[in-house]
């Protein structure tokens, strides 16, 4: 198998990568298991070092098309695409999400049309595409109708995978995935950048804002579970898949007080105290308008699983930053 | 108002730019009711004479990124965006599908966010956004998951309608037209060309082909009703319009076998049995999964009106045919 991870050097694709390699195995378009021969990491930063003769980076912008052309070369089997401009920027600037998460993923779609098998191709789709009234809990056939721009370039990005599956030129499957939390490293454009700041930056000891009301719920998952779903979503069979290929990712609905309820019971109470409440409508604004709670089938039929529980993503998240200090 | 109807020298851009030259006014996007000053019809092909000052025809492609920048005047205050790669020639030609229906129609939209005002967009979609498995009559909020090319291309135009809306470039409102029936004229690459054909073709001395099932059924509209829905859908205040700026334009669920019968019971047995039924698999794979009941609750909400029945809609096609006929 030759996978191309585009966001590969970012802190999802580290480590599905690390997972694919640990692996060692993925299950091709035709069902069959094979051992992994490449593993592509595509990323307009450079990744962290591999000691792994089956790693290769590739340094440049989805936007360049020649650069995709390069990294998708004809003998592909897998694209996991990962790499997109997220919500709070796309919402800023149309045009680069535009450009990114629409353009750029058509042209990557392009490239694996010319492959000489039809890869599989793992869209990260975002529960993003969903919006305004919506019933609660979501069920998976739930109408798409994005508030956002992100969620909009998302949505679009389905309705390519979809089409150019049935039409044989991809084998792709649209992954709507929670708000991924505990994202490690610095804060970013992402409108829901906070669900991971109000856990990272208390336990390393920086006060961190939350600029939602306490009540506000997320859909939510850890990296971890997100890795082993997006790895579910990929093997699975075309024929197990909706007719519409793209399918909710089961999370756990949380309320953002409750999350830092669960910090202060994992880390303490002046860790939990670090959290700042200063409302800020734009951002509110973007999260309001996903939904919270999934009435998720499709993807825990096919072998997906939440997390146990919110305590938990913390405690893990802290085992992985010193697994001294958590043993 | 400066108006600029895409596809304006076609069978529904003629009607469409009939009506509006006859009602000499439209509300524009402040809600204000104006009276026309220009109506431009850009078509691949000349429209039409027009012997009214208030015409202007523009001849080319909506590919020519020039040309639309030309048809578009930074004074535009309504855009109706009829023109379109149909549904068949969509499915045999994914590329030429989305160099129109996508590309072409996002320059146009573009082209319209760069006007003085925010203009009004009318984007004629279609019931092809819906497909596969769905509810029967149709719910208005039904998910959108098309399965056919054209209708991936016009629900990537309604996601783009909605968004820039929302962004406040453009004052959109995506319509979703039901099958046009009776559609003068020749043959198209329509999935459902056949559907006019059923009639117009025996009511011409000629032979045609049903490639569908008696028994399938259709959601259908009269040429003169879509026109009338067109202008409620353009005149209609956005604070109107669903939170997702696309609705099912009303119309009526009719088997291809009751279409046979009221042509039957209007112009007699002989003309009926001018209809051959040949079934076409490639034909009927496309309309198969197009929804054909619909409970349309937000059209009739804003004043859409579906026809009185087939019938009557046969005897209006004859009578504009030849009006000393009829009489």
């Amino acid at each position: 198998m030759r996978v191309v991870i585009t966001g590969g050097a970012g802190f999802l694709g580290s480590r599905l990568a690390a997972a694919i390699l640990a692996r060692n195995t993925l299950t091709d378009a035709r069902g069959v298991e094979r051992a992994v021969r490449e593993v592509v990491l595509v990323d307009v930063a450079a990744p962290r070092p591999y000691d792994d003769p089956r790693v290769r980076a590739m340094h440049g912008s989805l936007e360049e098309r020649a650069f995709v052309d390069a990294a998708v070369t004809p003998d592909t089997d897998s694209v996991f695409h990962l790499a997109a401009v997220v919500s709070g920027q796309a919402e800023a600037d149309f045009d680069i999400g535009m450009r990114v998460n629409v353009d750029a993923t058509r042209h990557l779609l392009e490239r694996c049309r010319a492959c000489t098998t039809p890869p599989k191709f793992v869209h990260a789709s975002s529960i993003a595409v969903f919006g305004g009234a919506l019933p609660d809990p979501l069920p998976d056939d739930a109408p798409v109708t994005p508030q956002s721009s992100y969620g909009t370039q998302k949505a679009i990005g389905e309705l390519l995978v979809n089409d150019m599956s049935r039409k044989g030129f991809i084998d792709g499957r649209a992954l709507r995935l929670p708000t991924i939390v505990v994202r490690p490293g610095k804060p970013n454009r992402a409108a829901s950048s906070f669900a991971s700041g109000i856990i990272r930056e208390p336990l390393a000891g920086i006060e961190a804002i939350c600029p939602v009301a306490p009540e506000t719920e997320l859909w939510v998952q850890s990296p971890r579970a997100v890795v082993e779903n997006l790895l579910v979503g990929h093997d699975v069979d075309a024929s197990r898949l909706p007719a519409f290929r793209a399918l909710n990712v089961p999370g756990i609905a949380i309320a953002v007080s409750d999350m830092v309820a669960a910090l202060r019971d994992v880390a303490g109470a002046a860790v939990a105290e670090r959290v700042q409440w200063r409302y800020d409508p734009a951002i509110d604004r973007i999260v309001s308008t996903w939904p919270a709670r999934f009435d998720a089938r499709i993807g825990p039929a096919l072998g997906m699983r939440a997390d146990a529980d919110f305590a938990t993503i913390v405690r893990d998240y802290i085992a992985e930053l010193d697994p001294q200090l958590a043993a």
